[in-house]
């Protein structure tokens, strides 16, 4: 039997303000996907994290943690650092 | 048979340089300890994500990632972002 692998999608976080990763991530949960993955690298570390936590104040236990990954990435020759907080929608 | 469960050590982390955390970090190891843990809070997540990648680059394979920690503390009345990351001395 083959089964199917929902693709993750990817939220990129950068300049604009928590609310509107919030409602991106939102939209993509009513879009139908599942899982999502909030990717935040060098100075955005920090407001990925604020996104994650805004999400799960605003949709309770209907969201879960499934894991976090953190690392770097080579950037224009310098080393910049990441996280990748993956969150799946229950129900 | 009481097992001896080791005590996790704590780096706060805060506004000096990264390398000043790093060498905390490895004098911890020095002084015996296997387990630390690299906490950032608000503006010092993304900080921490650093120290934890210049450890790496620093000791290589001798350290690996426990486990990451994301969630929210309440501080003076509000919510602020924290990471808690695991790293365990292997040898």
């Amino acid at each position: 039997m083959v089964g199917i692998v929902e693709e993750a999608r990817l939220v990129n976080i950068g300049a604009k303000p928590v609310e509107d990763y919030v409602f991106e991530t939102i939209l993509m949960f009513q879009e139908g996907s599942s899982t999502v993955v909030l990717k935040g690298s060098g100075g955005f570390v920090s407001k990925a994290v604020d996104v994650y936590n805004a999400l799960v104040s605003r949709l309770g236990d209907s969201v879960e943690l499934v894991k976090v990954d953190i690392g770097s990435d080579r950037f224009k020759g310098r080393f910049k650092s990441f996280i990748a907080i993956t969150v799946r929608k229950k129900y």
